[in-house]
């Protein structure tokens, strides 16, 4: 009980508190994210006379039920549709974007000459920029419809799924102590792989069963439900050792594609807002005054940075891939300051025990004097652009000027871009079936032990029971086989039929073309099957017990061949349907 | 880090499974409360295999929250207005109920010799109905319209205010470990003018607050602000040594008076949902099998005195006041059973440390067994009264219509039922206002202690310094003492004319009317002062002080007569404008 009245009043603290400065930040027009901080600030241990808050504990637990309902707001709003939409730019500017703020941090972190491991985290919290900021920044501006700021949103979904795979990555070199490349991409892979898979089985699955639940019309079990698949994948994700905050995103961008998803946005909102409050706040916990008096050259030099790099390499992506020399700016200016990601990941850092204690305050000042300058800088793109191009020398701006107007000419048309999305669909198509096909196997060599142990009272042999594994494995993945077989020689009959031109092979040509495309998809088959080989090194039977399974395997491909196609394609259009209805719903509630 | 990933999994598993086990429930047309308890059984520690929670301090201290939200959402629902609408009949028959249940209850615990507080705590149990399950019962049989439905849910209102006195008074009986009335009187009317003064003040300045914060048009700033007021009340609440579901209550009702009613209750809805969730699941955890079946005769027993005594107490007392038999039985068969409340009852013996600990797993038993007959009950209430009415003798049932027809045709009008409505308007506001500087004069003598302090820099003397805050005291009541005098002048002028007919007086009956007028306020406020030293007798000032002080207050109250007139009409005003602008907008927002 008493216990209880600790926690109640650490709750009405840090609320009424969060609650009188947001007011007055909101009053001169300040992001009420920082109104959070501050009010951490005056609450935490650090400032006089004495910490308010009693259950530490309990807390920082209701702060992490913040990132997670944090992450799972960002994927519920996340769609694969919008970033098709600004595609390219997105991609190039985030990437430049990334690269550069990563190389950046790490150098600064060098320079100081502090520890390895203190540095790279420094890259990725200076790599990626706030999406909370900037939507209330842009909100506030009342330029929230124009193009620059589309691409800036197009940008920050990219950069939320490379911060994903970074937090990945950085556990992963945190644990093994080492930047080892081919175990990145191996660790990379393994993430795409997992994302994919649960991308796919979870959009066939999921939103049914919303649908189910949804007719019950009570907005109650609504909730419980979507709150038990959200901390029931986290559970999984964290289980095979990813963040929750991967986990989060991932459930709720599935979720996202439920009919109901503006009844769930309308539920989770208050949720999401209550828990990343008292996140915001205990970030501003962790601020010592000290720490930043201490810090203050590098912090300064942190801060000149980041609005510095990433106004130019944002402005310079967005360039390159072809928009005017204005609206790159403008995308540049807007994504200068880092946010909540950065907190996320110097959280990482301390939870993983591989920082100092110094860099989470250092990360916090930067991001608060960033937040504070981001409305300036949006406001000023313009008036610098115009300054920009009277500096610049007349040659200069004709030759930029030249490359825009080059690369808007090579947009591909006609007959070649209709091919080109033909083919990117086989591609696509092909990746993803191979994609749950690697799922299987790996799932079941990882779970080979407690499928063993359910076999032990009829099947003693280790032999004998990886067969059985490895089969069954292979019996679940011929649908997917017998799909991405029948794409592959599709894809090679259409590249055939344009390398090998008549002309050439005279009266063989139907010939070769023929032996060409039944060669072509039987070798990338025989690659698979290599592949699936290594992946399962752990369960591969032996020899002769591999041999007869694979003629078992092809013998029933063949047999059942027109069975799995239809049921391939069953599962193929439910997936479709899944993801045009959605749409449909998307567009009607917001027209 | 790790033990944010234990909560995690006891979340994941909470949800997951109290999702599943409703929708199952729902599917067969039961209780969604039911399945969250049953969901609770099937984790908690009791049933094999094990313990699938790891965090239990965590989960208790979320389920604290449940409790907090569920009162906080009846408070948002509470209102003196629909509780007026079916005035006599709710207290009448919750009174009946609350009375005869207590009794039953604590009888049935001494016949199975069970320990004094067990058996209070258990007719305390027994005595409140559950208000979310009969809300989900008649909304699933769709009666929830019908007459009898309202009269319930008045019954209910004043339940859940008399529920909130007993837990008071049951904490109070527990700390001190005795039943005294004195006390308990004391107690109860220390609270009552707790819950009148919160409730003026609250809905001075809340309603204005949220306004206030309403105008950015932010509903996360909404909620924060929201949720700060709801734990700071709670806190203050439970500061003073009130329980925490008290707070939570009062500051709902005071939060319902704002204008922004139905987005806060659409903000609130999904944090109630997830916590009361985790409530019920707890309290699923707690059920012990071992405990129910050694004590399945007092569940059994316990069982039919609910049902029995519920139906007969509260049919009893609709009939009493005035309702026919068929509407009577209908009340009293819906209102047959317990629920929430219990629990929170039996949660607050147990963390009292004053009852044992089968007394929860027997309340949980009994709970789940009337909310399954709950439906049954109130769809057979109609044949029953059929049959009740077949079986009657002819001339019983005579002098029972006979005595609803009578209670009928006693209803006041005219002028009489005029003249009641001033007078207890009158009354009503001397109560309040009195109630005002009594808390006045309490709060300053229990802060005496940090005044003195204030003042110690310049006046040593405690002598002084009592006199001060007395002083202080009188002059911040002014007001309302003012205006007090005023109303029983007028209330004794009004009786006078009545009392004293000119007939009888002759023709002196205005002198003796108005020297009757100008007495009657003038002993009230004499009567008023004596109850105030004695309150207030910790900081009473010496008798000399008190003289000049009483005398330079009736001085004071003279000259600035019509300024506090003015002062306390605007005060008036604005209270009746925040009462009566929520009228409006809760109509247009039914229309």
């Amino acid at each position: 009980m008493h216990h209880a009245v600790d926690f109640i009043q650490d709750l009405a603290v840090i609320m009424l508190l969060a609650g009188i400065v947001t007011v007055i930040f909101n009053r001169f027009r300040q992001p009420v994210v920082l109104g959070y901080i501050v009010a951490g600030v005056i609450i935490g241990s650090y400032t006089p006379p004495f910490s308010l808050i009693h259950d530490e504990k309990t807390i920082s637990i209701l702060a992490e039920l913040g990132v997670v309902f944090l992450m799972f707001s960002l994927g519920l709003e996340f769609s694969l549709r919008k970033l098709a939409r600004v595609g390219v730019t997105a991609v190039v500017a985030a990437l430049t974007e990334i690269i550069l703020m990563l190389w950046i941090g790490f150098e600064i972190g060098r320079f100081f000459e502090w520890k390895l491991m203190d540095s790279l985290f420094l890259g990725a919290m200076l790599a990626i920029s706030s999406t909370t900021i900037i939507v209330k920044a842009l909100d506030e501006l009342g330029l929230k419809r124009e193009k620059f700021a589309q691409l800036i949103f197009g940008v920050l979904i990219v950069e939320d799924i490379l911060a994903i795979g970074m937090i990945a990555l950085l556990s992963g070199i945190a644990i093994t102590g080492s930047v080892d490349t081919s175990e990145a991409t191996f660790t990379l892979g393994k993430l795409l792989l997992f994302m994919v898979v649960s991308l796919v089985v979870g959009i066939l699955l999921v939103p049914r069963a919303i649908a189910y639940v949804a007719k019950f019309k009570s907005s109650e079990m609504l909730l419980v439900t979507v709150l038990g698949l959200c901390f029931g994948f986290c559970l999984l994700v964290i289980k095979l050792g990813y963040s929750v905050a991967l986990g989060a995103f991932l459930i709720g961008a599935i979720i996202a594609e439920a009919r109901q998803l503006h009844m769930i946005e309308r539920l989770v909102a208050p949720l999401r807002d209550m828990f990343s409050a008292i996140f915001f706040v205990t970030i501003g916990f962790l601020l010592d005054p000290n720490v930043i008096i201490s810090y203050l050259g590098p912090i300064a030099i942190i801060t000149v940075a980041v609005v510095i790099g990433k106004i130019v390499s944002c402005s310079v992506g967005s360039f390159l891939s072809g928009q005017d020399g204005r609206t790159s700016m403008r995308v540049g200016m807007g994504l200068s300051q880092i946010g909540e990601f950065s907190f996320i990941i110097a959280a990482l850092g301390l939870s993983l025990k591989v920082t100092s204690d110094f860099l989470y305050p250092v990360a916090v000042a930067v991001s608060v004097i960033t937040t504070l300058l981001t409305p300036y800088l949006i406001r000023g793109a313009d008036p610098f652009t115009q300054w920009l191009g009277r500096m610049m020398p007349g040659r200069v701006s004709y030759v930029l000027t030249q490359y825009t107007k080059w690369l808007q000419s090579i947009h591909l048309s006609g007959d070649s871009a209709a091919l080109m999305a033909v083919v990117r669909r086989i591609l696509l198509n092909v990746a993803v079936n191979l994609a749950i096909v690697v799922a299987i196997f790996l799932g079941g060599a990882f779970f080979f032990k407690q499928f063993a142990k359910l076999m032990s009272p009829w099947i003693l042999a280790v032999a004998a029971q990886s067969t059985v594994v490895w089969g069954g494995a292979l019996l679940l993945s011929l649908p997917f086989l017998v799909a991405v077989y029948r794409k592959l020689k599709s894809l090679s009959l259409l590249l055939v039929e344009l390398s090998v031109p008549s002309n050439l092979a005279g009266r063989y040509t139907l010939h070769v073309r023929r032996v060409v495309a039944e060669i072509l998809p039987i070798a990338a088959m025989v690659g698979v099957m290599l592949l699936l080989a290594v992946l399962s090194a752990s369960i591969l039977p032996s020899t002769e017990m591999l041999l007869l399974t694979g003629i078992a395997a092809v013998c029933l491909a063949v047999v059942l061949r027109s069975w799995f196609v239809k049921m391939h394609a069953k599962l193929q259009i439910a997936l479709k349907e899944t993801l045009e209805q959605q749409n449909d719903i998307q567009n009607g509630g917001h027209s």
